[in-house]
Protein backbone atom coordinates (compact mmCIF):
# COMPACT_ATOMS: atom_id res chain seq x y z
CA UNK A 1 0.00 0.00 0.00
CA UNK A 2 1.32 3.48 -0.81
CA UNK A 3 -0.43 5.95 1.36
CA UNK A 4 -2.25 8.95 -0.43
CA UNK A 5 -1.04 11.80 1.03
CA UNK A 6 -3.79 14.12 0.26
CA UNK A 7 -6.26 13.34 3.38
CA UNK A 8 -7.52 15.82 5.18
CA UNK A 9 -8.12 15.77 8.81
CA UNK A 10 -11.93 16.82 8.81
CA UNK A 11 -12.79 14.29 6.27
CA UNK A 12 -15.27 10.99 7.36
CA UNK A 13 -14.14 8.11 8.81
CA UNK A 14 -15.56 4.88 7.12
CA UNK A 15 -16.45 1.95 9.18
CA UNK A 16 -18.29 -1.09 7.93
CA UNK A 17 -19.51 -4.69 9.00
CA UNK A 18 -22.26 -7.45 7.50
CA UNK A 19 -25.16 -5.62 9.24
CA UNK A 20 -25.59 -4.53 12.81
CA UNK A 21 -23.18 -6.23 15.01
CA UNK A 22 -20.08 -2.95 14.03
CA UNK A 23 -21.97 -0.36 16.12
CA UNK A 24 -20.30 -1.55 18.98
CA UNK A 25 -17.30 -0.60 17.30
CA UNK A 26 -18.88 2.66 16.05
CA UNK A 27 -19.87 3.28 19.41
CA UNK A 28 -16.65 3.13 20.85
CA UNK A 29 -14.71 5.03 18.00
CA UNK A 30 -17.54 8.21 18.67
CA UNK A 31 -16.84 8.31 22.43
CA UNK A 32 -13.09 7.70 22.35
CA UNK A 33 -12.63 10.31 19.73
CA UNK A 34 -15.39 12.32 19.86
CA UNK A 35 -14.50 15.36 16.49
CA UNK A 36 -14.78 12.50 13.91
CA UNK A 37 -17.30 12.49 10.99
CA UNK A 38 -18.07 8.55 10.75
CA UNK A 39 -20.20 7.13 7.68
CA UNK A 40 -21.31 3.69 9.13
CA UNK A 41 -22.23 1.36 6.31
CA UNK A 42 -24.20 -2.17 7.40
CA UNK A 43 -24.37 -4.78 4.93
CA UNK A 44 -28.03 -5.55 5.97
CA UNK A 45 -28.97 -6.85 2.60
CA UNK A 46 -26.26 -10.16 2.81
CA UNK A 47 -25.82 -10.40 6.18
CA UNK A 48 -24.56 -12.35 8.17
CA UNK A 49 -20.90 -13.41 6.45
CA UNK A 50 -20.01 -15.57 9.21
CA UNK A 51 -21.29 -18.30 6.91
CA UNK A 52 -20.01 -17.01 3.38
CA UNK A 53 -16.79 -18.56 1.79
CA UNK A 54 -13.55 -15.75 1.44
CA UNK A 55 -14.20 -15.13 -2.17
CA UNK A 56 -17.57 -14.03 -1.26
CA UNK A 57 -16.54 -11.96 1.69
CA UNK A 58 -13.56 -10.17 -0.63
CA UNK A 59 -16.17 -9.58 -3.16
CA UNK A 60 -18.59 -7.51 -0.63
CA UNK A 61 -15.86 -5.88 1.23
CA UNK A 62 -14.50 -4.85 -1.85
CA UNK A 63 -18.19 -2.93 -3.20
CA UNK A 64 -18.54 -1.80 0.57
CA UNK A 65 -14.89 0.17 -0.04
CA UNK A 66 -15.53 1.21 -3.40
CA UNK A 67 -18.80 3.72 -1.83
CA UNK A 68 -17.55 4.22 1.27
CA UNK A 69 -15.02 6.24 -0.52
CA UNK A 70 -17.21 8.33 -2.87
CA UNK A 71 -17.08 10.06 0.80
CA UNK A 72 -13.47 10.89 0.50
CA UNK A 73 -13.19 8.81 3.71
CA UNK A 74 -9.30 9.47 5.12
CA UNK A 75 -9.54 6.03 6.79
CA UNK A 76 -12.00 3.26 7.18
CA UNK A 77 -12.58 0.47 10.26
CA UNK A 78 -13.60 -2.93 8.96
CA UNK A 79 -15.91 -3.46 11.77
CA UNK A 80 -17.06 -7.73 11.15
CA UNK A 81 -14.61 -10.32 12.33
CA UNK A 82 -14.94 -12.02 9.68
CA UNK A 83 -14.49 -9.38 6.84
CA UNK A 84 -11.13 -8.98 8.58
CA UNK A 85 -10.23 -12.10 9.02
CA UNK A 86 -10.81 -12.78 5.14
CA UNK A 87 -10.66 -9.47 3.52
CA UNK A 88 -8.25 -7.09 5.36
CA UNK A 89 -5.21 -8.05 3.17
CA UNK A 90 -6.68 -7.73 -0.35
CA UNK A 91 -8.09 -4.55 0.28
CA UNK A 92 -4.95 -3.09 2.29
CA UNK A 93 -2.83 -4.03 -1.02
CA UNK A 94 -5.63 -2.37 -2.88
CA UNK A 95 -6.35 0.67 -1.34
CA UNK A 96 -4.13 3.75 -0.60
CA UNK A 97 -5.56 5.33 3.13
CA UNK A 98 -5.19 3.37 5.79
CA UNK A 99 -7.44 0.31 6.46
CA UNK A 100 -7.83 -1.25 9.99
CA UNK A 101 -9.60 -4.14 11.10
CA UNK A 102 -10.50 -5.77 14.69
CA UNK A 103 -8.91 -8.39 14.72
CA UNK A 104 -5.18 -7.30 14.82
CA UNK A 105 -6.36 -4.72 18.00
CA UNK A 106 -7.60 -7.47 19.90
CA UNK A 107 -5.21 -10.10 19.68
CA UNK A 108 -2.41 -7.83 20.50
CA UNK A 109 -4.57 -7.21 23.66
CA UNK A 110 -5.00 -10.85 24.37
CA UNK A 111 -1.26 -11.43 24.21
CA UNK A 112 0.08 -8.37 26.39
CA UNK A 113 -3.24 -9.46 29.08
CA UNK A 114 -2.46 -13.55 29.44
CA UNK A 115 -0.35 -14.57 32.37
CA UNK A 116 -0.66 -18.23 32.34
CA UNK A 117 -1.04 -18.08 28.39
CA UNK A 118 -4.43 -19.45 27.64
CA UNK A 119 -6.54 -17.26 25.30
CA UNK A 120 -10.18 -18.54 24.53
CA UNK A 121 -11.69 -17.36 21.42
CA UNK A 122 -15.43 -17.07 21.01
CA UNK A 123 -16.66 -16.27 17.27
CA UNK A 124 -18.43 -17.26 14.30
CA UNK A 125 -17.89 -19.92 12.67
CA UNK A 126 -15.99 -18.73 10.27
CA UNK A 127 -13.89 -16.27 12.31
CA UNK A 128 -13.05 -19.35 14.42
CA UNK A 129 -12.42 -21.65 10.53
CA UNK A 130 -10.45 -19.09 9.44
CA UNK A 131 -7.68 -19.17 12.70
CA UNK A 132 -6.98 -15.47 12.43
CA UNK A 133 -6.59 -14.68 16.13
CA UNK A 134 -4.46 -17.91 16.61
CA UNK A 135 -2.32 -16.58 13.77
CA UNK A 136 -1.89 -13.02 14.83
CA UNK A 137 -1.57 -13.70 18.50
CA UNK A 138 1.46 -16.07 18.08
CA UNK A 139 3.05 -13.51 15.98
CA UNK A 140 3.28 -11.53 19.17
CA UNK A 141 3.49 -14.50 21.43
CA UNK A 142 4.84 -17.70 20.39
CA UNK A 143 4.41 -19.21 24.18
CA UNK A 144 0.13 -18.99 24.06
CA UNK A 145 -2.08 -21.28 23.12
CA UNK A 146 -5.14 -20.55 22.11
CA UNK A 147 -8.59 -21.90 21.77
CA UNK A 148 -11.27 -20.87 19.73
CA UNK A 149 -14.77 -21.89 20.44
CA UNK A 150 -17.49 -21.11 17.40
CA UNK A 151 -20.83 -19.68 19.33
CA UNK A 152 -23.38 -19.13 16.50
CA UNK A 153 -26.39 -18.77 18.48
CA UNK A 154 -25.05 -15.45 20.49
CA UNK A 155 -25.90 -13.44 17.42
CA UNK A 156 -29.84 -14.02 16.95
CA UNK A 157 -30.25 -14.38 20.69
CA UNK A 158 -28.71 -10.30 20.97
CA UNK A 159 -30.50 -9.26 18.14
CA UNK A 160 -33.78 -10.63 19.32
CA UNK A 161 -33.06 -8.68 22.41
CA UNK A 162 -32.28 -11.73 25.05
CA UNK A 163 -29.52 -9.76 26.32
CA UNK A 164 -30.01 -10.21 30.28
CA UNK A 165 -31.74 -13.48 29.72
CA UNK A 166 -32.24 -16.99 30.90
CA UNK A 167 -32.05 -18.48 27.70
CA UNK A 168 -28.88 -16.55 27.33
CA UNK A 169 -27.19 -17.33 30.24
CA UNK A 170 -27.86 -21.37 29.62
CA UNK A 171 -26.70 -20.97 26.08
CA UNK A 172 -23.13 -18.91 26.92
CA UNK A 173 -22.55 -21.81 29.83
CA UNK A 174 -22.81 -24.83 27.02
CA UNK A 175 -20.55 -22.55 24.57
CA UNK A 176 -18.32 -21.59 27.40
CA UNK A 177 -17.73 -25.10 29.45
CA UNK A 178 -14.94 -26.19 28.00
CA UNK A 179 -12.71 -23.20 27.69
CA UNK A 180 -13.53 -22.68 31.51
CA UNK A 181 -12.81 -26.42 31.85
CA UNK A 182 -9.04 -25.85 29.89
CA UNK A 183 -8.31 -22.78 32.43
CA UNK A 184 -8.20 -20.26 29.43
CA UNK A 185 -7.09 -16.71 32.06
CA UNK A 186 -8.38 -14.61 29.27
CA UNK A 187 -11.44 -14.58 26.51
CA UNK A 188 -11.39 -12.39 23.06
CA UNK A 189 -14.81 -11.48 22.22
CA UNK A 190 -14.37 -12.01 18.64
CA UNK A 191 -17.11 -11.09 16.92
CA UNK A 192 -19.09 -7.47 17.61
CA UNK A 193 -22.59 -8.65 18.91
CA UNK A 194 -20.57 -10.15 21.71
CA UNK A 195 -20.25 -7.03 24.02
CA UNK A 196 -23.45 -6.82 24.24
CA UNK A 197 -23.47 -10.07 26.00
CA UNK A 198 -20.73 -9.12 27.97
CA UNK A 199 -22.08 -8.93 31.43
CA UNK A 200 -23.74 -12.22 31.11
CA UNK A 201 -19.77 -13.40 29.35
CA UNK A 202 -18.31 -12.09 32.75
CA UNK A 203 -20.53 -13.71 35.37
CA UNK A 204 -20.31 -17.09 33.52
CA UNK A 205 -16.02 -17.56 33.20
CA UNK A 206 -15.67 -15.48 36.55
CA UNK A 207 -13.24 -12.92 37.94
CA UNK A 208 -10.39 -14.98 37.35
CA UNK A 209 -10.91 -14.24 33.34
CA UNK A 210 -10.07 -11.10 31.79
CA UNK A 211 -12.52 -10.19 29.00
CA UNK A 212 -10.66 -8.32 25.49
CA UNK A 213 -13.22 -6.07 23.58
CA UNK A 214 -11.78 -5.92 19.90
CA UNK A 215 -14.08 -2.99 19.40
CA UNK A 216 -12.65 -1.07 22.30
CA UNK A 217 -9.10 -1.87 21.14
CA UNK A 218 -9.81 -1.32 17.98
CA UNK A 219 -10.85 2.48 18.62
CA UNK A 220 -7.84 2.98 20.74
CA UNK A 221 -5.48 1.71 17.90
CA UNK A 222 -7.59 4.04 15.26
CA UNK A 223 -7.46 7.12 17.64
CA UNK A 224 -2.90 6.37 17.51
CA UNK A 225 -3.01 5.68 14.22
CA UNK A 226 -4.69 8.70 13.49
CA UNK A 227 -2.47 10.76 15.62
CA UNK A 228 1.02 9.32 14.34
CA UNK A 229 -0.71 10.03 10.86
CA UNK A 230 -1.32 13.75 11.89
CA UNK A 231 -5.05 12.72 10.47
CA UNK A 232 -6.59 13.14 13.99
CA UNK A 233 -9.64 15.84 13.91
CA UNK A 234 -8.86 18.44 16.39
CA UNK A 235 -12.07 20.65 15.51
CA UNK A 236 -15.72 19.41 16.76
CA UNK A 237 -17.59 19.43 13.16
CA UNK A 238 -20.02 22.50 13.02
CA UNK A 239 -23.26 22.04 14.09
CA UNK A 240 -25.83 20.45 12.22
CA UNK A 241 -22.94 18.84 9.53
CA UNK A 242 -24.64 15.48 10.16
CA UNK A 243 -21.62 13.73 11.83
CA UNK A 244 -23.32 10.63 11.98
CA UNK A 245 -24.15 9.27 8.68
CA UNK A 246 -25.45 5.44 8.44
CA UNK A 247 -26.32 3.27 5.23
CA UNK A 248 -27.70 -0.20 4.48
CA UNK A 249 -27.62 -2.11 1.71
CA UNK A 250 -31.63 -3.43 2.58
CA UNK A 251 -34.53 -2.39 5.17
CA UNK A 252 -33.39 0.63 7.41
CA UNK A 253 -35.69 0.62 9.57
CA UNK A 254 -35.07 -2.90 11.84
CA UNK A 255 -31.60 -1.27 11.33
CA UNK A 256 -32.57 1.72 12.76
CA UNK A 257 -34.60 0.24 15.35
CA UNK A 258 -31.47 -1.91 16.67
CA UNK A 259 -29.15 1.25 16.39
CA UNK A 260 -31.37 3.67 18.87
CA UNK A 261 -31.43 0.55 21.26
CA UNK A 262 -27.54 0.23 21.46
CA UNK A 263 -26.38 4.00 20.98
CA UNK A 264 -27.46 6.85 23.12
CA UNK A 265 -27.59 9.67 20.50
CA UNK A 266 -30.94 11.02 19.57
CA UNK A 267 -32.78 9.22 16.66
CA UNK A 268 -30.30 7.61 13.53
CA UNK A 269 -32.03 7.53 10.22
CA UNK A 270 -30.56 5.12 7.89
CA UNK A 271 -30.47 5.30 3.94
CA UNK A 272 -30.79 2.24 1.58
CA UNK A 273 -28.27 1.32 -1.16
CA UNK A 274 -28.04 -1.05 -3.84
CA UNK A 275 -24.03 -2.81 -3.22
CA UNK A 276 -24.38 -4.06 -6.82
CA UNK A 277 -23.68 -0.57 -8.59
CA UNK A 278 -20.17 -0.74 -6.62
CA UNK B 1 -48.74 -17.09 -17.67
CA UNK B 2 -49.51 -18.87 -21.23
CA UNK B 3 -48.24 -22.76 -20.33
CA UNK B 4 -45.56 -23.78 -22.48
CA UNK B 5 -46.96 -27.03 -24.33
CA UNK B 6 -43.49 -28.51 -24.89
CA UNK B 7 -42.76 -29.83 -21.36
CA UNK B 8 -41.97 -32.83 -20.85
CA UNK B 9 -43.18 -35.60 -18.34
CA UNK B 10 -39.56 -37.21 -17.89
CA UNK B 11 -37.91 -33.22 -17.19
CA UNK B 12 -36.73 -32.64 -13.52
CA UNK B 13 -38.94 -30.90 -10.86
CA UNK B 14 -37.32 -27.37 -9.91
CA UNK B 15 -36.79 -26.95 -5.83
CA UNK B 16 -35.30 -23.70 -4.43
CA UNK B 17 -34.89 -22.13 -1.56
CA UNK B 18 -32.90 -19.45 0.54
CA UNK B 19 -30.73 -22.11 1.56
CA UNK B 20 -31.53 -25.54 3.62
CA UNK B 21 -34.81 -25.34 5.00
CA UNK B 22 -36.70 -26.09 1.09
CA UNK B 23 -35.17 -29.51 2.18
CA UNK B 24 -38.38 -30.52 3.93
CA UNK B 25 -40.10 -29.83 1.22
CA UNK B 26 -37.66 -31.94 -1.34
CA UNK B 27 -37.85 -34.65 1.59
CA UNK B 28 -41.88 -34.56 1.14
CA UNK B 29 -41.82 -34.32 -2.83
CA UNK B 30 -39.10 -37.70 -2.97
CA UNK B 31 -41.43 -39.76 -0.48
CA UNK B 32 -44.56 -38.48 -2.23
CA UNK B 33 -43.38 -38.71 -6.17
CA UNK B 34 -40.64 -41.03 -6.21
CA UNK B 35 -40.26 -41.31 -9.69
CA UNK B 36 -39.54 -37.44 -10.05
CA UNK B 37 -36.15 -35.94 -10.70
CA UNK B 38 -35.35 -33.19 -8.63
CA UNK B 39 -33.04 -30.13 -9.06
CA UNK B 40 -32.27 -28.34 -5.69
CA UNK B 41 -31.34 -25.36 -5.31
CA UNK B 42 -30.45 -23.66 -2.00
CA UNK B 43 -29.34 -19.50 -1.92
CA UNK B 44 -27.14 -20.12 1.07
CA UNK B 45 -24.92 -17.69 0.11
CA UNK B 46 -28.04 -14.51 0.73
CA UNK B 47 -29.61 -16.68 3.40
CA UNK B 48 -31.78 -15.68 5.25
CA UNK B 49 -34.11 -13.76 3.25
CA UNK B 50 -36.57 -14.01 6.29
CA UNK B 51 -34.81 -10.38 7.04
CA UNK B 52 -34.71 -8.65 3.30
CA UNK B 53 -37.21 -6.45 1.28
CA UNK B 54 -39.34 -7.53 -1.09
CA UNK B 55 -37.56 -5.70 -4.24
CA UNK B 56 -34.57 -7.93 -2.96
CA UNK B 57 -36.23 -10.97 -2.21
CA UNK B 58 -37.75 -10.83 -6.06
CA UNK B 59 -34.74 -9.64 -8.10
CA UNK B 60 -33.15 -13.23 -6.19
CA UNK B 61 -35.80 -15.51 -7.19
CA UNK B 62 -35.53 -14.72 -10.75
CA UNK B 63 -31.99 -15.29 -10.92
CA UNK B 64 -32.64 -19.22 -9.41
CA UNK B 65 -35.52 -19.16 -11.93
CA UNK B 66 -33.10 -18.38 -14.90
CA UNK B 67 -30.97 -20.75 -13.26
CA UNK B 68 -33.03 -23.50 -12.58
CA UNK B 69 -34.38 -23.05 -16.47
CA UNK B 70 -30.96 -24.01 -18.12
CA UNK B 71 -32.00 -27.73 -16.46
CA UNK B 72 -35.35 -27.84 -18.70
CA UNK B 73 -37.58 -28.04 -15.62
CA UNK B 74 -41.12 -28.85 -16.36
CA UNK B 75 -42.53 -27.18 -12.81
CA UNK B 76 -40.62 -25.12 -10.18
CA UNK B 77 -42.01 -25.20 -6.39
CA UNK B 78 -40.80 -21.78 -4.32
CA UNK B 79 -39.97 -24.39 -1.17
CA UNK B 80 -39.34 -21.07 0.42
CA UNK B 81 -42.20 -19.13 2.81
CA UNK B 82 -40.36 -15.84 2.26
CA UNK B 83 -40.12 -15.91 -1.44
CA UNK B 84 -43.45 -17.71 -1.76
CA UNK B 85 -45.02 -14.41 0.00
CA UNK B 86 -42.49 -11.73 -1.89
CA UNK B 87 -41.96 -13.01 -5.38
CA UNK B 88 -44.29 -15.99 -5.98
CA UNK B 89 -46.99 -13.93 -8.38
CA UNK B 90 -44.24 -11.96 -10.54
CA UNK B 91 -42.40 -14.98 -11.09
CA UNK B 92 -45.84 -16.68 -12.03
CA UNK B 93 -46.39 -13.58 -14.29
CA UNK B 94 -43.07 -14.04 -15.88
CA UNK B 95 -42.71 -17.67 -16.57
CA UNK B 96 -44.33 -20.36 -18.85
CA UNK B 97 -44.46 -23.41 -16.85
CA UNK B 98 -46.03 -24.11 -13.44
CA UNK B 99 -45.02 -22.56 -10.39
CA UNK B 100 -46.19 -23.58 -6.89
CA UNK B 101 -45.15 -21.66 -3.75
CA UNK B 102 -45.60 -23.50 -0.05
CA UNK B 103 -47.71 -20.83 1.32
CA UNK B 104 -51.16 -21.71 -1.03
CA UNK B 105 -51.58 -25.36 -0.14
CA UNK B 106 -50.62 -24.79 3.65
CA UNK B 107 -53.06 -22.20 3.51
CA UNK B 108 -55.79 -24.46 2.04
CA UNK B 109 -55.56 -27.20 4.49
CA UNK B 110 -55.64 -24.64 7.49
CA UNK B 111 -58.87 -23.14 5.91
CA UNK B 112 -60.37 -26.74 5.93
CA UNK B 113 -59.20 -28.04 9.53
CA UNK B 114 -59.67 -25.45 11.68
CA UNK B 115 -63.48 -26.32 13.59
CA UNK B 116 -63.32 -22.88 15.97
CA UNK B 117 -62.03 -20.43 13.01
CA UNK B 118 -58.68 -19.51 14.84
CA UNK B 119 -55.36 -20.25 13.16
CA UNK B 120 -52.05 -19.37 14.43
CA UNK B 121 -49.36 -19.45 12.06
CA UNK B 122 -45.63 -18.98 12.81
CA UNK B 123 -43.26 -17.86 10.72
CA UNK B 124 -39.99 -15.49 10.18
CA UNK B 125 -40.69 -11.60 10.13
CA UNK B 126 -40.76 -11.14 6.62
CA UNK B 127 -43.58 -14.02 6.09
CA UNK B 128 -45.33 -12.22 9.22
CA UNK B 129 -45.09 -9.41 7.97
CA UNK B 130 -46.34 -9.61 4.49
CA UNK B 131 -49.95 -11.11 6.21
CA UNK B 132 -50.21 -13.39 2.88
CA UNK B 133 -51.15 -16.04 4.91
CA UNK B 134 -53.45 -14.18 6.23
CA UNK B 135 -54.60 -12.78 2.85
CA UNK B 136 -55.52 -16.54 1.00
CA UNK B 137 -57.07 -18.24 4.14
CA UNK B 138 -59.47 -15.26 3.92
CA UNK B 139 -60.05 -15.62 0.54
CA UNK B 140 -60.83 -19.41 1.09
CA UNK B 141 -62.52 -18.72 4.06
CA UNK B 142 -63.88 -15.29 5.62
CA UNK B 143 -65.08 -16.70 9.31
CA UNK B 144 -61.96 -17.14 10.26
CA UNK B 145 -59.02 -15.34 12.66
CA UNK B 146 -55.44 -15.45 11.95
CA UNK B 147 -53.27 -14.98 14.55
CA UNK B 148 -49.33 -14.47 13.51
CA UNK B 149 -46.34 -14.94 15.41
CA UNK B 150 -42.62 -14.39 14.65
CA UNK B 151 -40.05 -16.82 15.69
CA UNK B 152 -36.85 -15.47 14.89
CA UNK B 153 -35.25 -17.54 16.61
CA UNK B 154 -35.93 -20.99 15.45
CA UNK B 155 -33.91 -21.44 12.60
CA UNK B 156 -30.82 -21.11 14.23
CA UNK B 157 -31.85 -23.28 16.97
CA UNK B 158 -32.66 -26.07 14.29
CA UNK B 159 -29.53 -25.27 12.41
CA UNK B 160 -27.25 -25.50 15.49
CA UNK B 161 -29.15 -29.17 15.82
CA UNK B 162 -31.12 -28.38 18.84
CA UNK B 163 -33.85 -30.36 17.92
CA UNK B 164 -34.70 -31.91 20.88
CA UNK B 165 -33.53 -29.25 23.86
CA UNK B 166 -34.60 -27.56 26.66
CA UNK B 167 -33.60 -24.07 24.99
CA UNK B 168 -35.82 -24.96 22.46
CA UNK B 169 -38.73 -26.13 24.59
CA UNK B 170 -38.44 -22.69 26.44
CA UNK B 171 -38.22 -20.57 23.09
CA UNK B 172 -40.70 -22.12 21.68
CA UNK B 173 -43.02 -22.10 25.04
CA UNK B 174 -42.81 -18.19 24.69
CA UNK B 175 -43.52 -17.58 21.45
CA UNK B 176 -46.48 -20.16 21.26
CA UNK B 177 -47.92 -18.72 24.81
CA UNK B 178 -50.34 -16.18 22.93
CA UNK B 179 -51.55 -18.47 20.69
CA UNK B 180 -52.55 -20.75 23.30
CA UNK B 181 -54.33 -17.76 25.27
CA UNK B 182 -56.12 -17.14 22.28
CA UNK B 183 -57.22 -20.71 22.08
CA UNK B 184 -56.29 -21.54 18.83
CA UNK B 185 -56.94 -25.04 17.13
CA UNK B 186 -54.85 -24.76 13.96
CA UNK B 187 -51.22 -23.71 13.60
CA UNK B 188 -49.50 -23.42 10.29
CA UNK B 189 -46.07 -24.04 10.51
CA UNK B 190 -44.96 -21.12 8.20
CA UNK B 191 -41.20 -21.81 8.32
CA UNK B 192 -39.24 -24.35 6.28
CA UNK B 193 -37.22 -25.21 9.47
CA UNK B 194 -40.50 -26.01 11.54
CA UNK B 195 -40.85 -29.68 10.74
CA UNK B 196 -37.94 -30.48 12.06
CA UNK B 197 -39.06 -29.52 15.73
CA UNK B 198 -42.60 -30.91 14.59
CA UNK B 199 -43.07 -32.61 18.09
CA UNK B 200 -41.51 -30.36 19.77
CA UNK B 201 -44.20 -27.83 18.77
CA UNK B 202 -46.87 -30.18 19.15
CA UNK B 203 -46.25 -31.34 22.80
CA UNK B 204 -46.24 -27.88 23.65
CA UNK B 205 -49.54 -26.49 21.67
CA UNK B 206 -50.98 -30.07 23.17
CA UNK B 207 -53.41 -32.42 21.34
CA UNK B 208 -56.20 -29.82 20.66
CA UNK B 209 -54.35 -28.38 18.54
CA UNK B 210 -53.65 -29.49 14.85
CA UNK B 211 -50.83 -28.85 12.92
CA UNK B 212 -50.44 -28.25 9.44
CA UNK B 213 -47.30 -28.45 7.60
CA UNK B 214 -47.01 -26.52 4.43
CA UNK B 215 -44.25 -29.11 3.07
CA UNK B 216 -46.76 -31.97 3.00
CA UNK B 217 -49.48 -29.87 1.53
CA UNK B 218 -47.16 -28.58 -0.71
CA UNK B 219 -46.04 -32.22 -2.34
CA UNK B 220 -49.58 -33.17 -2.42
CA UNK B 221 -50.57 -30.06 -4.74
CA UNK B 222 -47.70 -30.80 -6.69
CA UNK B 223 -48.48 -34.42 -7.25
CA UNK B 224 -52.59 -33.41 -8.22
CA UNK B 225 -50.88 -30.40 -10.69
CA UNK B 226 -48.95 -32.76 -12.31
CA UNK B 227 -51.53 -35.26 -12.79
CA UNK B 228 -53.93 -32.94 -14.02
CA UNK B 229 -51.38 -31.52 -16.90
CA UNK B 230 -50.58 -35.35 -17.94
CA UNK B 231 -46.71 -34.56 -16.40
CA UNK B 232 -46.42 -36.91 -13.36
CA UNK B 233 -43.45 -39.06 -14.35
CA UNK B 234 -44.85 -42.56 -15.02
CA UNK B 235 -41.06 -44.36 -14.94
CA UNK B 236 -38.36 -44.61 -12.50
CA UNK B 237 -35.51 -42.86 -13.21
CA UNK B 238 -32.64 -45.59 -14.38
CA UNK B 239 -29.93 -46.17 -12.32
CA UNK B 240 -27.16 -43.89 -12.16
CA UNK B 241 -29.25 -41.28 -13.68
CA UNK B 242 -28.60 -38.54 -10.99
CA UNK B 243 -31.96 -38.68 -9.62
CA UNK B 244 -31.45 -35.35 -7.41
CA UNK B 245 -29.02 -33.00 -8.05
CA UNK B 246 -28.06 -30.03 -4.95
CA UNK B 247 -26.58 -27.01 -5.97
CA UNK B 248 -25.89 -23.90 -3.50
CA UNK B 249 -24.10 -20.73 -3.94
CA UNK B 250 -22.12 -20.90 -0.91
CA UNK B 251 -20.42 -23.49 1.15
CA UNK B 252 -21.31 -26.73 -0.09
CA UNK B 253 -19.70 -28.85 2.39
CA UNK B 254 -21.77 -27.23 5.19
CA UNK B 255 -24.86 -27.80 3.09
CA UNK B 256 -24.24 -31.55 2.57
CA UNK B 257 -23.53 -31.88 6.37
CA UNK B 258 -27.39 -30.44 7.02
CA UNK B 259 -28.84 -32.44 4.29
CA UNK B 260 -27.38 -35.38 5.15
CA UNK B 261 -28.53 -35.11 8.69
CA UNK B 262 -32.48 -34.69 7.76
CA UNK B 263 -32.39 -36.81 4.69
CA UNK B 264 -31.79 -40.20 4.60
CA UNK B 265 -30.54 -41.29 0.94
CA UNK B 266 -27.64 -42.15 0.52
CA UNK B 267 -24.59 -39.34 1.10
CA UNK B 268 -25.82 -36.52 -1.31
CA UNK B 269 -23.14 -34.13 -2.77
CA UNK B 270 -23.54 -30.42 -3.62
CA UNK B 271 -22.01 -27.83 -6.76
CA UNK B 272 -21.39 -23.91 -5.59
CA UNK B 273 -22.79 -21.84 -8.54
CA UNK B 274 -22.30 -18.03 -8.45
CA UNK B 275 -25.52 -16.55 -8.96
CA UNK B 276 -24.31 -13.35 -10.24
CA UNK B 277 -24.09 -14.97 -13.43
CA UNK B 278 -27.99 -15.66 -13.76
Amino acid sequence: MKLNRELRRDAPIGVFDSGVGGLTVFREIMRQIPNEKIIYFGDTARVPYGSKSQETVIRYSEQIVRFLRTFQVKTIVVACNTASAYALDTLEKDTDIPIIGVVKPGAKAAAEVTRNGRIGVIATEATIGSQIYTEYIRELNRDVTIYGKACPLFVPLVEEGLLQDPVTDEIARRYLAELIDIDIDTLILGCTHYPLIRSTLARIVGDRVTLVNPAYETAKELKEMLQAQGLLNDESPSLGSNQYQFFVSDKAEKFVRFANSIIKYGILSAKAVNMEEY
